[in-house]
């Protein structure tokens, strides 16, 4: 499907260890098309940001953290939603990655998302807030499919998603990343 | 204006030390009305929210924050706008402050919002985002007046906010959110 | 449970005859507690709002709509989600009646939402989306209890609601909304 | 730029006939690229949206409106804000060419949005919300530049947009429009 390999970054929004959502992931990576890979990125090691830290010299965990977003061909993020938004260590994670402004990585990167919970709601409302982000960073965040896991704690066994349904949706998610990064992928702007 | 001394506190969304949102706040301490305190609290040492941390047993600073909020008859938060939304190290704040919902110290406590930017936008989206934060965690935000600072750099002499018709939004601010306040005290709910 | 008689003006946010929204506000007619009545309002005869018609004179529909407004202690809205926002027809209504601001009939009114749906996400982002248009006009949006009617279909039976969950949902709502009210009514202000 | 022509369909927000939001539109015809059209497309006609009506057979205005896209390559809207929103009568119009949502001329279809307000802000959180709309109908809305027209009084002479860098903004958006509707117009989809 892909003429060189595509490379996606995984990012999982909670920090939680046996996250729903760092689940939806390694799902991801079973279910990756031939010729895409993904790789987990975790954001445990990013300090809170500080402008005064970034001017003294941004901290090597950030400085890592926005080299693997600018080696990746898209992101794909898995997050819940913590009070009606974008968790705290994610929505920092991207303050960090987001500056300078003029050199961010996220510039013009592809993004999809994803969301799992336990409730209801399936993160509706903080994947509208993270895309709303994603606006600001001039990120290029795929439309659909919406992938909104609810009652999460049903489908998954020994930590694995083992639920079909799901697991197709994450598929189709796949494809259609695959084809707007590549849609976006020889922009000469 | 009002019986008994009515306690604020003042959370400054951004960590750094020269931020103008902190000087919102240090101008909101010379300006409080008789009987009204305002007290700052920072929040660089707060962890990055994770959901086994907190199983473990809440870390102190965490604890420290929760009972600085519980104390306060209300909140004032300065903020910028990280992204078009709320900046990520606040965010993680109330993220930890708001856990467990049922016994959340920010759930029906008074809030009033303010922010500061050397754009154009004031704050406008990030205001708006933190909003919605505040509705799932049923805090009573005071609707209005907005106090949406643009060109900060103009305004401050040596840190400290000299533009007098800053001060005037920020005094309207400070007796609005008393008023709204006392009109949530004895509240028996 | 109050003083005086209190008038709740319902607002259905669908025009369809057999809106499940308006099934809500017939029900919550039934259910509402001694002393409040709640009549509804129907925004069929509002025109498309256009300031050269608001200068030329409000057109007899928006005057009436707007008395109506001015009249009732506090408005009830049920509506369902148009493309994850507020009903075209519903927002217009309410473009209508934020004019002018300064004398604006919405200004610090009391509001209850409430939403159904016969999809999953039970009108969840169309909800916040009416808040934020709330937060522009001054009004007093009740924060909680959610009510967000998924599945609706299943509730009703000859178009009235007889799911018993969803009837108790409703009356905490309504309790909720005369204790809001009568927290705003002696409003000096 | 292009090889086969490009028609573009402006669309007003605002129904006042001396709006400034037409008159952005109206520069970007005289600015529009060699091989680029734009049409303006007036929302006068169209009754509020109302499943019974639309059960019955679409009014010709909607069926009328629903062409006009489908045969447009995008759609170029200029809106003010109200009440922090979408305008009720332009929420209206994409609400009925939302319907039904499998056959939507919506679906798919490059977007470009600008907005023109007298005052401070202009139109940011309005914008927001009309982005938001657009994720609901999976339409792919250019994300910048950002073009936030303020105080619009003193750029127009006799209804004509004469402020140079405005247009020169009005330049950007449309050459960026181009690009992007000619990523997406090979897409088969």
């Amino acid at each position: 499907m892909v003429e060189r390999p595509l490379r996606i970054l995984g990012i999982p929004g909670s920090l939680r260890r046996q996250s729903y959502n760092r689940g939806l992931l390694l799902a991801a990576q079973e279910l990756a098309p031939p010729g895409v890979t993904i790789e987990l990125y975790e954001l445990h090691e990013l300090p809170l940001y500080n402008q005064d830290l970034e001017e003294a010299g941004p901290p090597a965990p950030v400085q890592h953290f926005k080299r693997a977003i600018a080696e990746a061909d898209a992101l794909l993020i898995a997050t819940p939603e913590y009070n009606w938004s974008v968790p705290g260590p994610l929505k920092n994670a991207i303050d960090w990655a987001s500056r300078p402004p003029a050199t961010s990585p996220l510039r013009r990167k592809p993004v999809a998302i994803m969301g799992a919970t336990t409730g209801l709601f399936g993160t509706v409302r903080g994947q509208l807030a993270l895309r709303q982000v994603f606006l600001s960073t001039e990120s290029y965040v795929l439309p659909k499919p919406d992938v909104l896991v609810r009652d999460a704690a049903s489908l998954f066994r020994d930590g694995r998603l083992v639920d079909e349904p799901t697991r197709q949706m994450i598929r189709q998610l796949l494809e259609a990343l695959v084809a707007w990064t590549l849609r976006f992928r020889d922009d000469g702007r």
